[in-house]
């Protein structure tokens, strides 16, 4: 018989179990910072409706985008992003949550297409977002900023330090208004300048020129991305109030202790379906990860679901993106996660291994992490091997001079001492360490 | 524009915020307990190769129980549960992991089944599998099934007591054999056995006239379920044998002290790769819950992945089809999980948010879970209401009285007393409750 493939299909992530320790660890401290500041996890399904996850119909391209499929007469597939399922669940909900509602999640999604390095088909990403009914104030934004500040704080022993930029969505709408371009020029000046990273300032430039064929409004655009915005200011009402809304919301970053908080106008996050403040953060060590997370200000989050209209704050951290990357390149020591647990309880013989589970029991209720080496006539020396193997810190030695005593033989793995303890005492060794 | 649908897709979950947090705490509390026993949590793709998902080839029976999809040429499907994804992942790394190995997942799976009561299409299961090479001690079997009661004492207060009824593949085997039946009869009746719950004792009967057309076999079969192994002693070698494994696996059971556990030669496990000790945990005030958690023994997971033999056994708890239904059903108490925090901040006039943003931080640093109502211009009526409305303990209020004397109001939401405190008592304070 021919043996069926042991890798997982390209674009899907599998770790080692010290590498799981690692990204599991850093998920627990990130979403203990979220739940500190009041989010509610949800946990929606990864499977909604076709016409759920897009507006779109051309399928023959959703289709590679999505990995969908049929139930029945049910067109499905699985979610690429979590803002779809949460709008659904919003506006399913708006009698049973209390506005402004902080949702979090912390859930794989799925792309259809093909596999790229550092680009994968299921992924996790880490989701923020505050919204409120018909009006929700900026210092929310200032808010979700703040508790990803903080969230990647409280894993900057393994991403290093970070930085944010802000940008302004209603910035660049007074640009497009003042300059007087027409609704297809606005469009395809917005998606120049969301590929200018990848294109290069000579390919923006003819792209430009291309779109507008008027050197003076070419140049203003380009300006901005020299500039700032300070040759924009008293050109429209509504460039100044964008610009001011920007200086303010910076005002208050700095104000509530974000550091490293920068406008760069450069940054639009795309397509997306953001209206306001846009911000990107990424990790001064690794700007080879590009954006470690990314969001916004959206005015009309559920729209397609329901009449109330929700506006929100939202950002997704790129849990897998970020950490996959930095397991598997090695940035990450992962010393202290190779070892699954403390202690390893050695039998010396079937006879003992009654009262070896009575000591596995009395360990794991104090909370020591144990595992028994149960088949207990194996030699002495399989034994020692398996806990040098784990890594447990200590080995609990139990023959039959130990069960008559009601002792263990307590051996420092490190050291190589060994000592015979009581049980409490064992704890307390182990505990001490 | 016609408004989209806000419910899920039928047979999918969606719990609401309190809920979800009781479903997240025993979640933490069970995965505390396997943590505690050394196992080693992995996350594996939920998309595997059709290939690896199944060995049939009866795709038209098979796409209506699974999710299938193409990309390109490659046939996959969603995983409907962890043991195929175990089978592969051990296998692909022999040589990375220690044997006997311990792993666990809690992760979600997917049935294409159309919806049922209690039968859910996407759910998750709480799997543990202890591993060897070419040999592993039953002791194993019982420090499983130790530790799953373990699991279910964490969330006792919930899910209430529970006992666990052992069976033995090898015992049907050897009375199949005795009673020299065909091979089809063989598998004929134990699809019967398998059934017999929800058949009743007459439609059982009546199949297994039809299989076996032998009175005296018929009787033999059915006085199992009356009388138990006893009548089957000293009728061949392998009876003796298997009744003496099981025997003494009971005994292993008591003397490590997992409680209410019996012998019931009825539990099979089904049709699945079982081939040793079986067992399965039933609650105790929730029959219409039916198996909690169920496993056994299995002769060789990865045959299809690996030449090297690997033993094991495994379990899963069945954790959505238990919770949800507990919670949907109303079972649990929720008042304790009903509150996101302990406390929400009040701010009297947008002059006073960079100050209140700076308590906000002094409270979630220590550990005190803390929002912001930072609509700071709304009325205090709103902003009290919206306290009370999402149960905050306590309401920390700040206006200029308070940024000025560096200090904040603290409402006792239960009792009404206010008082005036510096943020390091307003911390005490809530820490106390």
């Amino acid at each position: 018989m021919e043996l069926k493939p042991t890798k997982p299909l390209s674009g899907f992530i599998e770790l080692l179990p010290s590498q799981q320790r690692c990204f599991d660890e850093c998920a627990s401290r990130m979403l203990g910072v979220l739940k500190t500041a009041g989010f509610n996890m949800l946990d929606l399904p990864a499977i909604e409706r076709a016409e759920v996850l897009t507006d779109k119909d051309n399928w023959d391209e959703i289709e590679t985008q999505m990995f969908l499929f049929h139930k029945g007469d049910t067109k499905m597939g699985l979610r690429y992003d979590g803002t779809v399922g949460l709008a659904r669940y919003v506006a399913g909900h708006l009698n049973d949550l209390t506005f402004p509602f902080r949702a979090s999640q912390f859930s794989k999604r799925y792309r259809g297409e093909r596999a790229q390095r550092g680009r994968y088909r299921e992924f996790y990403q880490m989701d923020m977002d505050i919204m409120g009914i018909n009006s929700l104030s900026t210092n929310y934004d200032a808010e979700i900023i703040s508790v990803i500040s903080r969230a990647l704080n409280s894993v900057s022993e393994f991403v290093g330090p970070h930085y944010v930029n802000v940008g302004s969505r209603p910035f660049w709408d007074a640009l497009f208004e003042y300059l007087q371009l027409t609704q297809s020029q606005k469009k395809d000046v917005f998606v120049l300048i969301d590929k200018r990273d990848k294109m290069g300032d000579d390919d923006f430039a003819a792209g430009l020129h291309d779109t507008l064929n008027d050197d003076c409004k070419e140049n203003e655009i380009k300006s901005v991305f020299s500039g700032g915005y300070e040759s924009f200011v008293n050109k429209s009402v509504n460039l100044d109030s964008a610009i001011l809304e920007l200086k303010q919301f910076m005002n208050r970053l700095a104000e509530i202790g974000v550091p490293d908080a920068r406008i760069d106008l450069a940054t639009t996050r795309g397509l997306a379906y953001y209206t306001g403040l846009v911000f990107e953060f990424k990790l001064t060590r690794h700007p080879e990860l590009g954006t470690a997370a990314g969001g916004g200000r959206y005015a009309d989050l559920a729209g397609k679901f329901s009449k109330t209209k929700i506006i929100g704050v939202g950002a997704a951290i790129g849990f897998s993106r970020m950490f996959v990357a930095l397991l598997e390149g090695g940035a990450i020591d992962l010393t202290r996660f190779s070892a699954p647990v403390d202690a390893a309880v050695l039998i010396m013989g079937e006879e003992n291994t009654a009262y070896a589970f009575g000591v596995v029991n009395a360990l794991r209720d104090a909370g020591v992490a144990t595992v028994a080496y149960l088949d207990a006539d194996k030699k002495f020396k399989n034994q020692i091997e398996y806990a040098d193997k784990i890594l447990a810190k200590f080995s609990l030695i139990i023959g039959s001079d130990e069960v008559k005593n009601n002792t263990i033989a307590v051996k420092n793995m490190a050291t190589g001492n060994q000592d015979i303890l009581t049980v409490a005492d064992a704890i307390v060794r182990i505990k001490g360490v």
